[in-house]
């Protein structure tokens, strides 16, 4: 009866604080570049995002019972085109898992959908993507082999995470219902029972629109963000970390080996440019800088592993015939970088300013970030009117 | 009750044959350097091999119920010790997955078994890991994630593989059968419906023991063997491919796209020489001349993917504790390398040799290696006497 | 005539302000971390560094004549003990030469000094180390073949680079006058042309001291800086290059190619902390963590490689007998990732503060950063007391 | 006065040997797969090969003096034209060195000749080359910087390699003279001191023609081939080593740490195929399997460094504007590797087959594979009519 009524308010809330949320450039939090309409992942046009958020029970954590606090992300780089997309990946610290990498360094293409969700989901997702293909015909033609790919955080201090509660309808849902436009952050999908710099981490999202030569393009960035030690929470260049040492951020029994930093962000960086799988490498290598910015050091219990796409070049995938694939010169490439530690940099902190405080398994808690103390900090320091 | 009539048969047949097979050395086929006592994996010392095989139906494909031809094979490094063994990896053609590669890459260890199963069983497998960590109190300590190492190739010409039949059922039994000594060969485990270099596939395994000064050293290989294509298939430097080329092989119908050379194999290279993380990169990237040697052309189709492993230095994973690990020089190395390239070609021979005919979905055919036309063919070659 | 002058003034400034120069601690910018007594890479017990600084002529740039602003720079790792070490590398923009690489990913060591040139100059450099083997009998026993390290940024615009004005006498004489102990800075050796973020840059070095359980190591980090564009300099979270937009700083003319971000550095991290190969690619893969802090985003015009060695292990090589080595575990190894960034951050920023106003080929001219006008912007963001 | 002479000598017995000399496949030596016209690197249109050969003096090594035996090779992608071509490249044993990999791997490019030649004057020959740009007027627009690529194979047990005689004139010959057609195989070049599997190695080259579609294409391969170990020399799949242990091969004094299989294996893949640059990473990894056909296991003391370019796409290379490249489908490569195969096989049989004995330093020799009885061998073995 509890969990039906939290149930109730939970999704109450959540499309309440859905609407009003403010993101971080409204609370004043300065950044550099110019973003897209939604700034997030889906101004980046095809990019569709679905999630599914799996909260129910609170209290002591009974396995397989609860409380659960974890959820799936989908994004679908065309979104229900099936078409391949150029790919490449880099991982900062390996401390993660990301299914399906080998073929993507092997064969320069992404073939479907990319999943995010717990560490101990990553299986039934792999496999429920594939049995997605199926139930949706994604493959029309001539197919009999591909390998999802999904990656993975860790909410294990606020979800059962043993419990084992992701489930084949879930990764449907979120499949299902990906949509591109203005797109959920914080506590969402497979960010749901996120920890990141000392708060609440989740999903966050930001875009830059970049011009080259005459051409105008849009990176776009999504992060699963559940990384990074207190002491080293910087924004704007300020130690928040280090101003807000004594504010209340998380409560919960950690493991003996645990150690600030120990955590993971998976992030996925779209855009239309037409680059190259070994420039979309580049890219993917690029993140660890924006990482950087906000305080991560891809600390040795963080699994940093970032992947990076283009929508260009539709027809780039073929199995028969040849084909001409627009390339973007090495030499206008830079500001492709820029916008990607931007975008990094920006998604972390829409995620953190998205996420609740939420309570999860024994009492665990995490914090949200405290909004006004967080400007008030900047303004010590110059950084907001 | 034609299945379990089926089971049984098949069985009988499997102790049957078992206890008669005969080996690639048995036949007469050469080989160079010496063997450890089983001329398997398992003479590696601590390392345990268990097989769930699923075989069951026959006729028509009828998607989710058969006919299954597909099963789990689980490498233990140290058997039930779960202290983790340095290890590395290489993919000559990532045409496939291996998960948990990224945290063996960054840490230098492997943590747990290796698994290997079809392409679409590949999640129910990774999760089921965790959940037979759980059962078993594998980590008994402060244990709180890791990434099972599930590894696939591709049964779907003989095997119902969208039916989905791999259970975590199977992988409790692969893992909990686990045993050294003895291991089968053939259409078992993971290795139950491959197809390899024009005839019928599946699990192979050889060893070598090397003298390094005044050390003995034993270099295991075990093979899920699923790739290449007839025209390249030698055998002790004899075109068998060519010879054979009118010998009943395959029959089945292959989608469009399908191309000789298309399959996989998954290589696993256990030692107790005490090589370092980076020193076993070396080693698995040796084992692509094995391969080469057999016919493998690390096929566009293909994903071809290893791992090694050593046994040494049991106590070189710690978290608190600095340690002292042995080290061989790198000076001293080449009797490995040369033993990775022998065990590697013999035990997919040795794969091809017990691999028995196998009818699976819609009566499709993998025959199996006629073994006295072979030592014919060596013959006319003057490679046995 | 005018040329002797030269160096004799340009000898005396270069003692004279040897002795006076400033350090960016000593200016008031603030820096997180404990130093080591000379916060200089030769606080890691061993590593030695030597200087040949190439100074001469003005004015028009006349091909083979100069003016000359160049020079090679050496850092021994172990000093005259030829023992290799431990190394790793790697890069995050390879628009640059760093040579003898495979060789240290394939053997896990480094088995002479890293030098650093300009980029025209790695050839002579390298063959003159094999030179420098063989008249200081470096290699006493067995010794036949080896791969000299070395690494190079281009300082073309203030020196006659396609002049080739390195010759072997100034690689003997770095690696003769390598010394432990205070080291400078700014333009000297490989460092002498170097521009930097919209200033003059050159060679710079710091340290950091952390302690792992009751062990202390050492971090030491020196930097061959010539990268980044003014507008993304950053000091202590402060964006320096937009409030010092209008400031003078570069008076060159550059191809029509080139673009803000345009150069590289190179960076060498020094350890006494127990690491092996596998983890010394974990620090240098935090490099760009650091380089990003200070306004790098491993541009496409810049070769940023970065190399890091451990000198623990003293025995760790050898031909012919089994070694002990000591590992730290990952498990502890975040202090060292911090010690890298930080050390990188502030090695940048020491190399720009040390670097003098220089004028080059041409009447080009790069400006220093000008020390008071910095303090005054950080004090704007109060940053500085 | 007798070094004279001996040039003399040397050059008519070249150019007659060169006449004559047949090449593996006119000896009887079988070979699968269509070569194209010369069976060589230049039958990829637009490849040109050039050599500098030097040989001089003979007795006792002299440091300095000689006996020299020892040469440059350069391979022109697209012969004078200087338009970038794909490129990317592989180590399967690092021990040797290839210059200017890490912008390759970077940018997806190769900007200008491949270079081979000894171990110790890998850095003169770098620097010449950006000398031979500045006078040819290689780089005519604006040219700053580049980075040659380099590679080396030791021939110190013939030649006085550290005496240094290869010279900034030996560079500008090879690349000055380099053409298409017919080229020069054996002793010459980089090639001329090496060994390779027991008996003198060199430089050798070969070709396969293959269709794909509608569409023919070549694979050229050029072998600087210096590597392996008589014991696993192997050709047809026949094991010549074991069968020739006893004939003579190598007289020398090897150092005490020699090994069986030390040495090096340059390998340069050329083709007209439209590949991306991770599609010739692909290619590059393949060469493996050809070298372990004939008998190398990438041993621990060689070198085996691999390129693949693609002179496809003329126009790939652009700084300012945005282009269009043909890219082959993932689909269609496997011939590609087949062919990459065979003719790394058979070039290194090639550089065997031509190559002529050789007395180097100190009355070291190598002999020539002596043609009669690897025939008589290959009939034993049913491999020859």
């Amino acid at each position: 009866m509890k969990i039906i009524l939290f149930f109730i308010v939970s999704l109450l809330s959540q499309s309440f604080s859905y609407a009003q949320k403010p993101r971080a450039r409204e609370i004043g939090i300065p950044f550099e570049g110019t973003t897209g309409k939604f700034n997030a992942i889906t101004d980046v046009k095809g990019v569709e995002v679905g999630y599914s958020t799996i909260i129910s029970g609170q209290g002591k954590n009974i396995r397989g019972k609860g409380p659960i606090r974890t959820g799936v992300t989908a994004i679908l780089p065309r979104g229900r085109n099936n078409k391949p997309v150029f790919a490449n990946w880099y991982s900062l610290n390996g401390n993660g898992e990301m299914t399906g990498t080998t073929w993507i360094t092997e064969s320069g293409f992404l073939e479907g959908p990319i999943m995010i969700t717990n560490t101990n989901s990553v299986g039934v997702v792999r496999d429920a993507v594939l049995k997605w293909y199926v139930k949706t015909g994604w493959y029309k033609e001539d197919f009999w082999y591909t390998y999802p790919v999904v990656a993975e955080t860790y909410d294990g201090f606020l979800n059962d995470i043993y419990g084992f509660h992701v489930e084949e309808k879930h990764v449907f849902e979120a499949l299902n219902i990906a949509k591109s436009g203005v797109i959920q952050e914080g506590n969402v999908g497979g960010g749901t029972g996120m920890m990141c710099l000392g708060f609440k981490g989740g999903t966050g999202s930001s875009s830059r629109i970049v011009k080259i030569k005459d051409s105008t393009y849009t990176v776009g960035v999504l992060v699963q963000s559940n990384f990074g030690g207190k002491k080293n929470f910087t924004i704007a260049g300020v130690s928040i970390g280090q101003e807000l040492k004594d504010t209340l951020n998380y409560e919960f029994k950690a493991p003996p080996s645990y150690q600030p930093g120990d955590g993971s962000i998976i992030v996925v960086v779209a855009t239309d440019a037409p680059l190259l799988p070994h420039q979309l490498k580049r890219i993917s290598a690029r993140v660890p800088i924006g990482i950087g910015k906000v305080g991560g050091r891809g600390e040795n219990g963080s699994g940093d592993i970032f992947i990076a796409f283009s929508t260009a070049n539709p027809a780039a995938f073929q199995r028969e015939n040849f084909t001409k694939v627009d390339q973007l010169p090495n030499d206008l490439i830079n500001p492709l970088f820029e916008a990607t530690v931007q975008a990094t940099e920006e998604a972390i902190i829409n995620a953190m300013v998205a996420a609740e405080t939420m309570e999860g398994i024994n009492g665990n808690k995490a914090y949200a970030l405290p909004h006004k103390t967080v400007i008030d900090v900047l303004k010590k320091y110059n950084r907001v009117k």
